[in-house]
Parts: structure tokens; sequence; C-alpha cells
């Protein structure tokens, strides 16, 4: 087998077979092959795709191209929930605890943030003493006592799509809905739950901007479940504006524990019982209404707080935090923002939104880059909303403020306001079941 | 600007701009952007094709990427003839002696053959004595003394092309029409001639198998010669069954000698004056039909063959084995290969009977491979031909009778019997005229 003859057969719209995806991956990871021949498939693939029968082979390759992690320690079923990326989405936080304490075991391994949007590691680390590096068997010990545990990923973690991802990144190849779609579910399915929930964004703050880009992805990621058996559904919900009313690690922190307290924003309220009902779903806890009932009453009821109090002191971090947020770092710097004209705010640029967050310190451009905890936007008003010149929209936090006049300047940016009130998007567009 | 931003523009169908593809060939050939960025978007070209800005700009930056052949030491109009490759193409010796018979400049830089089709340089060298390796001043003496010489490509010429092909060729990129004619019209460019004619060959023998990829790509490379401002003229001939009965160094040669005394096959005869002409046509010599009286002329009169004599003695052969072709070496084995049945030979593939010449010695697989200028194949029947069973339809040449046996399986199955006569295929399937 030749790399150059798989090339051409995908150049020409053939399918490759489980042999010559094997020979691709395994060579690629191995060093055999090199670059320069892949990122010339990759670009075949960009344009010719890939059948639901190729993408699920690629993606158990590439899964396999590592370590897989073995849930079997922990028992009953194990779901996972997978947000493709937003701006102020710390969903996993809140709906963690809700699905735990219904009684589903939640064994979750995060990713870090880069560009705009945070990672759910880096929020968690803005708990004091939050450890997230957990060895496997502290792991699997706290998600059996406690029903859930959120740890950052470790290992040799899925390398075909570590060397995949950074070639796409420079050879033009990121925005291919397949070759997405296999990076997500190769990173899911080496995590070893028994169902995952993807949460497929679209909108100003997403990377799908549209709708039609997003359920593709979507249908692509279900459909790799689907080849592969193992449970997977799919909702397409609105990243437009951000979720919520806080950006940033400390401030998402905070407005969590605002949500489990019940007293969070409506837009991200709703949109974590629709998330939890549906991991419940996955855990065959009952017909979709019935399990939107069990996740409300789980955040209602309190017992969502305790759970997450619960894995707070397992994983080291002070649980007092959780009863008295308001003793949490604040940043030494705030701003107001206030609305330059008067109007309904009709669309609020959610990745404007982000940026302005990171510019304020919440957020890295590189790896190595440190993240301000105590940075961000709190915003007052949101899509929608009509205010008056003069009224405040949100308020900056920095640790440094010589960021605030770019900040102030990104976010005004990210604003358009009309006179009369926009259309009302809904939270969740589509639900893909598997 | 980046790399990857042209990458990604070209992959969206826009055209990149005259600095934008300066920037990816001088960043290529100094060696600042990697191959893996590279062969990415030559696949987006591939898809996407390149407009006929584009391309003329892209083949310039080519050509000036080394060293540009300055012909003007040669007196009046210097016209180039290129072929895309043939079984059997031995028109350059041919044609060469013709047009500079008629008083028009032929300074012409030659490869040589790889694979199945045979080059020029190597003919020549089937010569005893034959210098093709010529300096600078030599080889404008010779034109400006003879009219003619044909020498090997010497110097920096077309780095860019050299290293570009070195990385479709492992790629899936060699198909790309663009590509193929920025390839072929840097180097031609390079060389300097003020006219080119380009002889691009379709059918089993030839890169294009089919006529309207061979159209295409005549179209593209006229389009690039306007672009630049040279004088780029093609024809589009058939290279369905081998050109003439000899394959083979030694075997050429002197069918080419006896074409030149007016003997030669007549599709190879046909086809020379159909070239000369047009090179006579580019010389601004005359219509067309004036250019061929004058190639007419030129082969029959013998003025042809002296000024082939003229170019063989001052290149350092035997001008004697022009008038003795018979004292060329001959092969120490030859076999006569018969009709293994009735009927008219309604195909003979030209790419087999090629593959059959190089099995014999003839050609080389490697760069580094030598050649056995005494094998070949002299056909005795050709497409159209009835024979009888055990009549013999070609004789094969090598010094190594081992390699017989191989040989006449390969040469019997690149040919079709049929009851009927096949249709008959023209020489010249078009013009395409600058």
């Amino acid at each position: 087998m030749r790399m150059l003859e798989l090339i051409v057969k995908k150049r020409d719209g053939q399918h490759l077979t489980k042999e010559e995806l094997s020979f691709w991956i395994d060579g690629y990871v191995k060093g055999e092959i090199p670059d320069y021949q892949v990122s010339a498939l990759l670009m075949a693939i960009y344009y010719q795709g890939m059948s639901d029968e190729e993408l699920g082979n690629l993606t158990m390759l590439m899964a396999r191209s590592g370590d897989m992690a073995d849930l079997s320690p922990i028992q009953g079923c194990k779901v996972d929930k997978h947000s493709t990326g937003g701006v102020g989405d710390k969903t996993t936080l809140i709906i963690g605890p809700m699905v735990a304490a219904c009684g589903v075991k939640v064994a979750k391994m995060s990713g870090r943030g880069l560009g705009f949007t945070g990672g759910t590691i880096d929020k968690l680390e803005a708990i004091p003493g939050f450890q997230t590096n957990l060895d496997r068997d502290t792991f699997f010990e706290i998600v059996n006592q406690h029903g859930i545990s959120v740890a950052g990923q470790s290992g040799n973690l899925v390398p075909a799509d570590k060397k995949l991802y950074a070639l796409r990144d420079v050879t033009g190849t990121v925005e291919s809905i397949p070759l997405i779609a296999s990076s997500i579910m190769s990173k899911k399915l080496a995590s070893g739950s028994d169902a995952i929930l993807l949460d497929v964004k679209t909108g100003s703050g997403a990377f799908m901007k549209n709708l039609e880009d997003a359920v593709a992805l979507a249908k692509k990621m279900t459909a790799i479940g689907r080849h592969v058996g193992r449970k997977v559904s799919a909702m397409i919900t609105n990243m437009d504006e951000p979720l919520g009313n806080a950006i940033g690690n400390t401030l998402e922190i905070i407005e969590a524990i605002e949500t489990l307290n019940g007293h969070g924003p409506k837009d991200l309220t709703e949109l974590c019982i629709d998330l939890a009902a549906e991991m419940l779903v996955l855990a065959e806890k009952g017909t979709r209404d019935e399990c939107r009932e069990l996740a409300k009453d789980s955040l209602y009821s309190g017992k969502a707080l305790k759970k997450w109090k619960e894995m707070v002191a397992a994983q080291g971090g002070d649980p007092d935090l959780i009863d008295y947020p308001q003793r949490f770092q604040k940043a030494s710097a705030e701003k107001t923002v206030t609305a330059p004209q008067e109007g309904y705010i009709s669309h609020m640029d959610a990745e404007g939104c982000g940026i302005t967050a990171s510019l304020l310190g919440a957020g890295r451009e590189k790896k190595e880059d440190s993240i301000d905890y105590t940075a961000g936007i709190v915003l007052s008003a949101k899509c929608g909303d009509f205010v008056k010149k003069g009224d405040p929209i949100a308020t900056l936090y920095t640790s440094d403020p010589k960021r605030i006049a770019e900040a102030e300047k990104k976010l005004l940016d990210s604003l358009t306001f009309s006179a009369n009130p926009p259309e009302k998007l809904p939270m969740v567009y589509q639900w893909i079941t598997y």
C-alpha cells in the first residue's frame, strides 16, 4: 500500500477502506508518512467529504492511536457531554452536578481554553485549591463515591488528533465537517463514557456560524456514534450571544453557583435543564418530559448544589466558597460600560464579547499564556433589552487597568442597536437523537 | 502575508494576486515555506483551477526562479518546439533540420527520457561521439553558423518547477491541467525562444489520454504565452499508437535518417511536415499552406538532411553514419514477433509498446539507470493493417536475451485484433494558434 494511492483515490471521490485508513493513521503517528502527503489528503477530504463508514473507521482508528480510558471501575452508566465551544458556556459546571444528583455517573475529562472560548478546567482552577490533575484511581474513587468528577485530560490521549489538528491548523483544512467530527469524536470515544451528549453551538460565538453547518456536524457525529456502537445524541443550541451574563473564569464559577442556587440567568438555566434532561434520556432515566422533571427537581431542590459542593471538596477546593461566593478574589480594577445610544440591543456578537474578556486577561492566545482568573465581563443587558443612552450594559473586570480602554471599545463594537425589538431566537434549535 | 491565507483563499475559489504567487514561489524555493503547506495549496488548485492571469503570473515567477537563457547572441527569430511526450516520437530530430534549412534558428534545449517515453538527448547520444553537454558559447556559435543545435539543459533552470514537480509526484497533484501547463511553460519560457510550438499528444501513449484534456491543456499553455507576450501555438496530435515504426534510441535515429532521406513511415513524415510548417508560420515565413510547401521542399530536396549532417558534425558525431546508417552498432539479440491470430490490428496501445521497449533496455525507470542504445522495437505492422496468423508484426532488439520473453508478452498484450478494419484516426486533431 502506498500513501499516494490513498490520496489519488480520495481525490477522485472514492471511499477509503478500513485497511487504508489504518495505514494512514498508524503510519502518520509513527512518523512514517510525511506531513506533505497528509496535508494533500486532508485537502482532498475537505472537497470530497467522507462516508459515514469511512468516518466511523477513521474516528475509531484515531481514538485507538493512544490510550483508551477504561471506565469499567466506575459502576453504572457513564454519560459525557461535549460542547463545541462558546462564550460564557459554563453549562458543564451546572449540569454535571444536576445529572450526578439523579444517580447518573459523570466521569468527565475536560480541556483548557484557547482563543476566545474558555475551558472548563480553567474555570474550575479559579476555585482556590481545586485539583484537576487527578491520578486514575483518585478520579475513579471520586466518581464512585460522589457520582461526579471533572479532571484534566492526562496520558497519551489521541496522539493522531494532536498531530492532525496541528497540521490542519496551518494548511487550511480546519473547516471540514468530517475532519471536525472525527477530531471531536475521537477524543470522546477515547474518554470511555457509555453515552455522549453533544452540545453543538451555532451563531456568532460558535465555530459553526450557521445552523446548516451545525446540523451537518451534529449528524456526522451521531453517525460516528452509531457506527462504533456508542449512544450519541446532539442538541443544536444558540451561541449568537454569550450564554448567561458572566464571561471569565471566577465570574463564571460565581454565576454557576447562582444558577445551582436557582437564581441563574434565564437563558443559562433553561439550557442547563434541557441539556441535563437529554443526558438523563441517554442514561435511560425516562422520556424527555420525565427527564426534564428530574432535572428541574435536582436543580430547584438544592440536590445538584450539594453534589457540586461534594465534588469541590473531594477535589481539594474550599466548599465554603460555594456558600459564600462573595469571598472569591475580586479583580483590582473595574469599569462600567454604558449604552452610547438609546434603542434595543438587536445583536450582541458573542465572539466579540469573548475577545473582550480575553483582552481583559481572561483567556490565552497561546498554550503557554497564563490566565487572570478574576478578569472578565458581567453583562447587565442582553439581546432584546431596551436601553437608554448612559444605561449600564456591562461591567469589565481586570487586574490590569491599562487593558480597559481597548476592551471597552471591542465590547461596544460587538453591539448593534435598533429601533424595534429583534426577533427572539430559540435556545435549542434542534435535537438529533441517536 | 501568510501562506495559510493563500491556501484558504484558493481553497474557497478566489484568485491569487501576483504578489501572493510571488510570496509562495519565492518562499518555497528559498525553503521558507514548508512542503506540507504547498501540497495543500496544490490540492486546492487541483480542484479550483487557476485563471489565465493567475497562471501567467505563476508560470513567469517559476521561470524566473532560476537562470533565464538569454538567446540574444543568436541572430534572427528563434523557434522552439515542445512535445508533451510520446512513444516513438523522434520528430525533433527531423523537424529541427527542416526548419533550420528554411532559415529559422533552432536553439533547442532538451531533456532525457523517464518511464516509457524517450528523450531527445538520449536519442542523440546514440550517435557515437555526439556531445549534448555544450557550453553557452559553443551552443550559440553552432546555432549562428549552422542554424541549429540541440543541447542538454544546463544551469539552474526553473528550480521552482523541480521542487514543485517532485512534491506533486508524491501528493496526487500531477494530474492538474493548470499545474501541468505551468510546469511545461515555465521551462519553455526560461529556455528563451521567441516563439514556441507545442505538440500536445493525446491517446493511449500520451499523458493526456483523451482529446478534451489535451485541448484544455493546449489552451491553457497558449493563454500563458499570450499573458507573458510570447508567440505560442499548439497542435493536438495523435499518440494512440507509436509514431513511425521504430521505438528505441539507435533505431529511432536510423528512422529519422530514413525520413530525412524521404523514405520515412507515412504517419511520421506527415506529422513532421505539419509540425515544421507550423514552426515556420510562427517564424512568419508565410501562410500555413506556403509553409507546408517550404517544409516539404526542405525535406524532399535533401536540404534538411544536409543541415542534420552539419549539426551532427558540429556537435562531434560521425557524419558518415548519416550516409551509412547500417554502420550503427546493432543489438546482439533479436526476435521476430508474429501475429497470434488473423485479423485487423484494431488497436496498438502506445504505452504498452513503450513499456515493451523499456523492458528490452531502451528506457530508464530511475534517473540513474543506464540505457541500452541498441535496444527497442521495429514494428512491421501498425493499426489498420490486416495480418494472418504467423505474419511478422515486429522485431525486438536487445543486448540481454533474457528480457525477450517478458517483452514479447507485453507487446502482444498491447495489441487488439478485429474482424473489420478500425476507424482511421487523424494525425492532427486540432490547431490552436496564438
